[in-house]
């Protein structure tokens, strides 16, 4: 067992980490003015890892790019076990500095701290390529990739850039990387003993319940899908109620019905309507068709799974009852990740020791750890966004949070690594 | 008083009412190959006023336009009394074969049967000017004009044409009309001792009602509005369900809270939520903000304007339980138009005569005739159209019940002519 917990000097952290963050918003790193905006294979990224790779140079780091470009460092030898820290560096389109960003920045921190403080822990920093999708619309690309979740005719052909519809393959090798050897990505994880990533909460929990921390124990699964409903497309003026079969009202009383069973589901189980198409959309016609987008994530597989049956039966028999149809169309799904519960208990007990509030939580977004987490025990931590806001240039978080975070993690990462030994 | 009712040859009628629709529906009277498309200063336009013309003048009707277009032909020289009979033959971008041409036509088969079986009845028929709005994106133009609802400066500047944004003026002047007389056309309405307007229903009442005729006791006034509802946009999946202040929950209430107040009104007032937009409008954002309009329409005046006064306070009060805001805001609204009695009472009794069923309605929607009804004896006599269906190609209604709708209103002429001698 270690001994008791480090204690880092969290002002020198909180300074390093805003300057590595402020340093990354700047026009080099962002094709935007308006906002951050990097994604694979461009200038701006490649000079976004290229910082990383001078920091983790000068602790003595070795690096390398996958096959596609994900970077990897190390502060030992392949074949020696290392615990992984990371998270990734793209961005959204219209993005901010703090969301994937920060995560990187942090590992960094905490790769820092591991030297200026030499605890000797054996460390490896991952930052995934592409996880918002904003180069080839596809979320998670990157650990996907390593973890053989894609298929090579996706990347060669069906996968292409939203800038310029070439495929992933054709970008890569351009970029200088070797795509046909993409299932060689795999071997990042090979020495990793466990892996953490922090990441921006990008909801207002952690804000509205007064915690700066958020220790992560499970990733939420979910079903996307959308809802159609066939009424009459009928003259609003001209059809009295009794004659109508308003496609619109079904749908009402869909999202009204679907809000009552997520409350009634409990255990952070949420459903929501976030998209609507209404046709003809007209303030004069009785809407004849209503499709609407029906997101809904939970940690209880079954629960959130259970939900989405419920409210495709239900739209059917409230468009019945007034003589129209309705159909469910899955988009997606994808199981909930728990997460480990030996990391998820040291991360718990290091932002204990640090006296400053904290709530373990789930998280109801995805992120890359979910890929990885059935192969390597995994964590996430949380630090606060400011009022939820993410994904936006008005998106703002506190490098103290993550300074308060590379302890926890370096203090857990101690105690987890010390365990296995 | 006069005599019994005229029976007319219904089937000569019918075969007369289906050539000229079926000879307005050819290419020479549509922009369009897919749908009837015409609006005033098209050349389509033109030709189909000028069939209109040929045949009044094989009538020996006498005819004129408006300084702006909208036709009038008559059977007795300016200073007598004359009844009206007409409707619009322009059509909506996508339009049917029967929205306002079977009107004109009708009232075409009134003069001729009036001639054929010299019942030697004053007639004046009117082709109203830009009814639907296709041409400038005003409804009711050509009427409004004649009552003078307009200004000069909308005429010359404001309502402009939606192909090439030039002003009405211009192309009116460019048409060969003379736009700076335009107060002079409501002389149009000097000699008039009463009007009636056939149209297709545009709803499904008379088809599931099993009724060929509809006699309209009054036109529906409307109020059309925006709620806006204001929450918060937040992730969907990190957001658990206390946390949200969900737009578009809120709309979903006031839409089933409409639908509510209008079948507790009665009376055939009606509401319809037609058009949404939500913001952001993405399956996996909570509805930060919600648009919804509102059309709300009834014969009863103050039963309409209390059901809206009624769900904009209902929205306020709905979005504030929940945290949020809501606002209410008025788009145009028009009274409801009670129509003559005594042109009712006559059409009535010459349903009655004519043996066939039919029934005393509202109209729900908008008309010519409530524009002028306030000074001209006015009624309408409505016929079925398939599964309610216009505005659109796929319009259909029975030339058999149009042929009645003439015998019908012949009767009723004839009836309330003597009535006033």
């Amino acid at each position: 067992m270690v001994s008791q917990s480090v204690t880092i000097d969290r002002t020198k952290s909180t300074a390093r980490i805003e300057r590595d963050i402020e340093t990354l918003a700047g026009s080099d790193y962002t094709r935007s003015s308006e906002s951050i905006m990097r994604y694979a294979y461009t200038p701006e990224y490649r000079k976004t890892l290229d910082y990383f790779i001078r920091e983790l140079e000068s602790l003595g780091f070795d690096h390398f790019e996958d096959p596609v470009g994900t970077l990897v460092a190390r502060n030992r030898p392949a074949g020696e076990k290392v615990f992984g820290v990371g998270s990734h560096c793209d961005s959204n389109r219209n993005g901010g500095k703090y969301d994937g960003t920060m995560g990187v920045v942090t590992a960094l921190e905490v790769c820092r701290l591991n030297e200026e403080l030499g605890l000797g822990l054996p460390l490896q920093l991952i930052s995934f390529l592409e996880e918002e999708g904003s180069g080839f619309g596809q979320m998670l690309l990157g650990s996907r990739i390593i973890a053989q979740r894609v298929t090579e005719e996706e990347l060669r052909q069906k996968f292409r850039a939203i800038d310029d519809g070439r495929s992933f393959w054709e970008h890569a090798e351009e970029a200088g990387y070797e795509p046909e050897r993409w299932q060689d990505a795999i071997r990042i994880l090979d020495d990793l003993t466990g892996w953490i990533e922090l990441h921006i909460e990008q909801a207002r929990v952690l804000q509205d319940t007064g915690n700066c921390i958020g220790i992560v124990g499970a990733i939420a699964g979910y079903v996307h899908a959308d809802a159609m409903v066939h009424g009459r497309d009928d003259h609003a003026g001209a059809t009295p109620m009794d004659f109508r079969q308003d496609a619109g009202i079904v749908m009402a009383e869909c999202m009204l019905e679907l809000e009552r069973l997520a409350k009634e589901a409990g255990g952070g189980t949420v459903g929501t309507v976030g998209e609507i198409e209404l046709r003809p959309n007209l303030i004069n016609a009785v809407p004849g068709e209503a499709r609407f987008s029906l997101d809904i994530r939970g940690v209880d597989e079954e629960g959130f799974r259970s939900m989405a049956r419920d409210i495709a039966a239900f739209a059917k028999e409230a468009a019945e009852k007034r003589g129209m149809s309705a159909e469910y169309a899955q988009r997606q799904t994808l199981s909930a990740t728990p997460l480990d519960s030996a990391v998820v208990a040291a991360l718990e007990e290091a932002a204990e020791a640090s006296g400053k509030p904290f709530m373990t939580m789930h998280s109801g977004a995805a992120h890359d750890t979910m890929i990885i987490a059935d192969r390597i025990p995994s964590a996430m931590v949380f630090v606060p966004c400011k009022d939820g806001i993410s994904h936006s240039p008005e998106e703002d978080a506190n490098p103290a949070d993550a300074a308060l975070g590379a302890e926890i993690m370096l203090n857990a990462i101690r105690m987890f690594t010390a365990s296995r030994q």
